[in-house]
């Protein structure tokens, strides 16, 4: 009786929290330009609302009482726990604290929108440096181990400290650079065959035709653009993606539809009858991100993948492709080369892009960065870990929408996510017979059943760490990662 | 000091009924299939949310206070008494009554939808039943004097009785039915020339180049299609209108777009100061049908309108309309002619369908009528006021949308509106010096800020029969309708 209760209570305050969703999604897809301000006393006010309604006194005595119930089943076991520790962390905060971050955020993120339009950093300036003050407050109300920003970081990676993720980037710093120095080295590859001109509408049908084969669900979802590709869901079955469209670039389109698409899949495969419970929720970040660093890059990236599927972007492109082979498309996909644009780095040198941005992090909740030294501080870090010049700050410091969103501690989780990628797309090949002949063929469904079955029904019911364990008996483990990363590229750039 | 914490508090429920403004539109405009049954359920959370916020007791004393302060101007005493009325009657709702009631609307809407698409109205008819219960149930809370469809009315067009709806379809059936028998004696009209093929894309574009036009704001509001056309705010700077456009009939989208188009410009003119109050707010049903009439009927099926806007056609659709007239086109959609669906009939038979609509809800509410025998009773009143046979329920008693929304009562105001509209119209073109002549420049400036400063501006300070007084110096009056529709078509049809 009292767990049916919790039930639908929790699912009224993901009704609210789903309907702020959507308010956000069409804010990024559809809103006219001066619905702006509006629209965030909107979110602001429903902020208001979520957090009342998950810090009343009566959930708080409902927790308590089914916390001792010894009737309960261990998944409704963990539904009470892990809800019992967001009612907590809720309760630390007043309802004026929720109501100012997510007016804070609004007006920060439209700040940031005219700055890199404008490419003037002051602009935004004023805003981060409030938004970042109240954050700071946050890691307090929040309290933490050790480093502030730990606060920051449990929010997206429950568990995750600083100093795990300075081990990570220990061994990137170690195996991941060297290798790349390398491929430098080598004879380079020429991805020019991306740059035609590929016409906005064929583009479109081919990225739903990708996202079809991967099996995402258009009764269940639909896909639109924004000039920020990303993923939302207001319930398993109807799950957003957006991606965005370069006529004068074709693997922009083809790289947000397939990581999105991964996003997606894992969105429509949370378990429905699970809806506002934690165990109807994604694990983490960083395993949302492994869901869609899997099919962007060790699904779609592969030659097996282009196989069959270059023929189908021959279909849409005849002619802009005539003189090319999949073999060539392969390598044009597979370029590593440091770059400006995070979103748009190859592979590798992504994860040199995310280093920057964490160390960035990591300084500024040190006290040891100030907002208004983020752009100088910005460009040295680019020249020194990717050894170019940052011409703008649009082109720097104002690329990521993240900070203007109050979003700390987020970036890792990239880095993350396809660390554990290449470690569950390693324990797929073992245990799906002929998953990469599957592949060739253009058949992903075994390859999403696995998913499905392994990752996303399980919700929250596991940890990041749990769940990785289970799936492939360690926990997460760099060398995955840099195994698939040296036997790939060696390939491609005729290493030894 | 307490007004102002009033005003904040209204507007943290326009907030959360915005909220529901948008989820509403995105589940008429991009909502995946399956997402219908969470959504209903988000919706009736937040209108629950919203009942919460209009009832509680704080608000009750703070507009008690407030109604016996002097201090206050004659809008913000307007604001105080109309939001006591609303406080009044929120509070004869329990928030469970007004949960199911939102509840029961979604499943509703989704049988009819349902039953639409399978032309069987026995899909739709157990849930339209359990609707039409709880909507009596809803005039005994309301309370009314007279008819119990009195409480209904009320609700879109305050202060607006059954015999007042009675009075006007005595007139109507008086003046008007006559009339249109003398124009079916008559030479008919030509109107082939809409049912060729129009391409979407270009009649999209040619849509949006007749709003521009009109005045709407596309920083402000934007269009999107629907499979039925209709008109959404969530606040001045955001005003959303839909259309739908069909190839083989030209006319559907000109009209939809117009129509629209008319009722948005009210949004986008409502003063923005006043988000939340009643001054910010329409003033009734009536006075919105009589915003997008004014623009469809006596602006845009006029031939001063189609004067240069025919040559903008014919920019779209140069093969099209290569042998056609501006006099032909004009012509062609003032065409009479009794026909089945509401939506598409003329400007005349238009009202009969009305008559029919309110006609069966009055026996409704007087439990003359059960819902099960509604298709019966419809197709017997096609058959007598239209003369024509009903072959189909999806083109007889299933068309209209209404019903499963829960909007009984809501019908009568589109004839009102369309008598507002000639009312209006008639006193614009006295006070607008050669206001015929701009229309036939495509200059409709003039026009729109005369509607700004008559109506839009206003809000709710006035009631309908106050502001149509105030303007036209005497209350709502048939004969302005009845003799724009005389002049007109005596002249389309060549009666004397």
């Amino acid at each position: 009786m009292s767990y049916s209760k919790f039930e639908s209570h929790m699912k009224k305050i993901a009704d609210v929290g789903f309907a702020m969703a959507v308010l956000s999604w069409d804010q990024e897809t559809y809103m006219p330009e001066k619905g702006a301000d509006f629209r965030a006393q909107q979110l602001s006010t429903l902020s208001g609302v979520y957090h009342k309604l998950f810090t009343e006194d009566e959930l708080g005595k409902l927790l308590s009482d089914l916390s001792a119930d010894a009737s309960l089943n261990e998944q409704q076991k963990k539904n009470i726990s892990l809800t019992l520790e967001s009612y907590q962390k809720q309760k630390k905060f007043t309802t004026e604290f929720v109501e100012l971050m997510s007016k804070t955020v609004s007006e920060c993120f439209q700040a940031w929108q005219s700055a890199k339009e404008k490419n003037d950093f002051s602009v935004y300036q004023p805003k981060l440096e409030k938004l970042v003050e109240l954050k700071k407050q946050e890691c307090e109300l929040l309290g933490y181990e050790g480093h502030p920003y730990n606060a920051q970081l449990n929010e997206y990676e429950k568990g995750t400290t600083t100093a795990d993720i300075e081990k990570l980037f220990e061994e990137v710093r170690k195996e991941l650079v060297p290798f790349v120095k390398k491929i430098k080295e080598a004879q380079q590859v020429d991805d020019a065959l991306f740059y035609r001109d590929y016409p906005k509408d064929k583009q479109w049908d081919f990225g739903i035709e990708l996202l079809k084969q991967m099996g995402f669900d258009f009764t269940s979802g639909r896909q639109d653009i924004s000039s920020h590709p990303f993923t939302t869901s207001f319930n398993p079955y109807d799950v957003r993606v957006t991606t965005r469209v370069n006529e004068k670039d074709l693997s922009e389109m083809i790289w947000s539809c397939i990581h999105e698409g991964g996003h997606g899949l894992y969105e429509q495969g949370l378990p429905a009858g699970q809806y506002g419970l934690p165990c109807g929720e994604a694990v983490s970040l960083g395993i949302h991100e492994s869901q869609s660093r899997l099919w962007e890059n060790n699904v779609g990236r592969s030659m097996a993948y282009w196989k069959k599927n270059f023929n189908l972007a021959k279909k849409y492109f005849p002619e802009q492709l005539q003189q090319d082979t999949a073999e060539g498309f392969y390598k044009a996909m597979n370029k590593v080369e440091p770059s400006l644009i995070r979103t748009s780095a190859d592979e590798l040198t992504y994860h040199f892009h995310i280093m920057i941005r964490f160390e960035i992090e990591k300084a500024l909740f040190e006290n040891k960065l100030k907002v208004s030294d983020l752009p100088a501080y910005w460009n040295a870090k680019y020249k020194e870990y990717l050894g170019i010049d940052v011409p703008t700050d649009t082109k720097g410091v104002l690329q990521d929408i993240h900070w203007s969103h109050g979003s700390f501690g987020y970036f890792p989780t990239y880095s993350i996510g396809s660390f554990y990628a290449a470690q569950f797309f390693d324990q797929a090949k073992k245990e799906i017979p002929g998953l990469v002949q599957q592949i060739e063929n253009g058949d992903l469904h075994s390859l999403l059943n696995w998913l499905r079955e392994r990752i996303h029904r399980h919700g929250r019911f596991y940890t990041a760490s749990e769940l990785c364990e289970k799936i492939t008996g360690e926990k997460l483990n760099f060398s995955h990662f840099m195994n698939y990363a040296r036997e790939k590229y060696s390939a491609i750039y005729g290493l030894k």
